[in-house]
Order: structure tokens, then C-alpha cells, then sequence
């Protein structure tokens, strides 16, 4: 069992191998830098992580698919109407990606781009961040009357129309693509 | 000037790292194995792309782009109405996402997710391939009475969402987002 002094470190070493990760990807991110910018010693990453960088990737996974769903959660909140609520976040998330000098990374994706073939351990957190990213928009989708397979079913829509434009927006170092998915939100949400 | 004799030499390491790009990414992906995959002698790779990997990813990216948009606007020539285009294209890369086992890599992706920080031509040579594929949309929308300002939003949020059910499909390794971007595709694109 972790002395209760040991677990701000091994927290350490996951969040700052989740934002390296998610900055660079996960093989230029070496197991030097983690240590280094998480002020870890030497050793106390095979001692938290025995099976190393993969394991360490899955945490690291695990904790992002956290912060986002909270995220997504704390934002779909904020409105009532399913509509208005999705614009905000969207909106949101593009400001925020412009108060990053357009350099916001995209979570789990390059993770999951470089290693689905090689690593199903990896793969298989990456999809549960995405099964509940989903989820949460799924959720408020229910919550305002949509039938379960239409809510699922946009649900994925949405969150994979946020991924692809956040994609884009970095690659343009613009958020117009963030800004073109949350106009068309209406249309998407409005019944048949 | 280039010979022509050694044109398919170069050809072949622009074909290869463009394939081993899209599958395991940049950064997992040596000059060596490059070299070793397309069956290059030693010191071709230099001699074609004196600036190195770098020079050798812009031109991949620039060769991807190129497949991918010929690809997109063969699909979406198979039929005049623009829901039915878009739809029967997304359905088939569904199909040929499933035949792969579900192993498809993702055009583009991985590389600018790993590089945006580091390397300004590379993401600008990805910005102009996402730039292409959008324009092969707009094209389509435009070319079906949808206004310049309208067709260009939605051609970019049809981008995005392939793009980010691509990626989640190959996380899942099920082809069911791809699904559900076909499936809405007519309530994206009916008039307002």
C-alpha cells in the first residue's frame, strides 16, 4: 500500500506525462522528460510504473478521459437546452484554444494515432475516454427528450466533430473550424 | 535536373513514409525503416531530401493530400445530389475501414499532432491538405445552390466530423462513428 506521502509524486509523473503527451505525442515524449519536468528522481517511475511507459500512457490516458468528461459535464451544465448548451461548450473550447496562441493540444489523439496497432492497452483507454466523452453528451441529449439510439448516435457525432475540428484548428492556427461546428449545432439537434 | 530513371526512386520513399506516417506516425517512424520498407539504398534518402525527415514528411503529407483529395472527389461524383454523394462516400469508407479489420490509419493526423509544436512546414503542409479535402466539399455544396459562406461552414464540419470518427472508429476498432456521420449527414445538410 502507498504511503500517503508518495501519492502527490506518482501524481506528478501522470500529469505531466498526460500534458506531454498530449503536447507531442507519446513517442517523442521520452521517459527523461517526464521525469524531468515532473522534478521526479530517477527510479520513482519503475517504481510507481513497473511495466513502464506503456502503463504510464494508460494512467495518463485514464486521467485525461477524467479532466475532460469533467469538463464537458461542468460545461453541458451550464445551459439547459441541449442546443444552447453544446454551442457554449464549443464556443468555449474555441476561445480557450485562442487563449492559447492556437497551440491547445488535442487529448488522447495522438496517443491513440501512434500506437492503436501496436498497443491495445493504450487503445482500449483511449476508447474508454472516448465511450465517456460520448457518454456525457449522450446524457444531456436523453435528459431533453431525444430517443436512447438518436442520442447516441449524435452524441458520437458531436464529440467526433469537436475532435476533428480541434484538429484542424491547430493545424491552421485558427479556431474557425471550432467556430463552424458550433454553428451548425442547431442543425443537427433540431427533430426530424 | 533529375534523371528519369530516378524518379521512381524517390517516388517510392515518398510512398512509403507517407503509408508508415499514416499507420504508426512520425516519430515511431525511423529514416531506416524508410529506407528498408521502399527497399532505398542508403544515402538515397539524403541525396533527395538534402534537409532531411522534415523534407521528407512535407512531401509525404503533399502526396497524401493529393490521394486523399482525388479519393474524395471520385465519392463524391457518384452522385449529383449532394446528401446521397457524401453519404454513399462516408458509407464506403466505413466498408473499407471494416475490411482493413478495422486497422485504417488516419491521413495526416498523427503527423500534425506530433509536429505542431516543433515544425511550421509541416503543419502548413497539412493545413493545406486539410485546406483541399475541404475545398472538394465546398465545391460540391456550392455547385448544388448552397451559398459560398454556408457551403464552406458545412464543408468543413463534414471534414471534421470524418476526421474524428476515423479516429475514434479505429480506436474502437468498429466502424460504427463512420455510421453515424453518414447517418446524419441529411440533417446537416437539409435547408434551414
Amino acid at each position: 500500500m502507498m504511503s500517503i506521502q508518495s501519492q502527490p509524486a506518482k501524481e506528478r509523473l501522470v500529469e505531466t506525462a498526460a500534458h506531454l503527451f498530449e503536447m507531442q505525442g507519446y513517442y517523442a515524449t521520452g521517459l527523461n522528460q517526464i521525469l524531468k519536468e515532473s522534478g521526479s528522481p530517477k527510479g520513482s517511475l519503475y517504481y510507481y510504473f513497473p511495466e513502464g511507459k506503456e502503463e504510464l500512457a494508460c494512467e495518463a490516458v485514464n486521467r485525461t478521459a477524467r479532466d475532460v468528461e469533467e469538463r464537458i459535464r461542468d460545461g453541458l451544465a451550464k445551459h439547459d437546452d441541449p442546443v444552447l448548451a453544446i454551442q457554449s461548450f464549443v464556443r468555449e473550447m474555441a476561445m480557450y484554444f485562442e487563449a492559447s496562441a492556437c497551440t491547445g493540444g488535442v487529448p488522447v489523439a495522438a496517443v491513440v494515432l501512434e500506437t492503436a496497432s501496436v498497443s491495445d492497452p493504450i487503445r482500449e483507454a483511449c476508447a474508454s475516454a472516448y465511450k465517456a466523452w460520448i457518454g456525457v453528451f449522450t446524457e444531456k441529449l436523453r435528459a431533453n427528450g431525444y430517443e436512447p439510439s438518436a442520442a447516441e448516435r449524435l452524441a458520437t457525432v458531436i464529440n467526433s466533430m469537436i475532435e476533428g475540428a480541434v484538429i484542424v484548428s491547430r493545424t491552421r492556427k485558427s479556431s474557425s473550424p471550432l467556430e463552424a461546428v458550433a454553428e451548425v449545432i442547431p442543425l443537427l439537434l433540431r427533430s426530424p
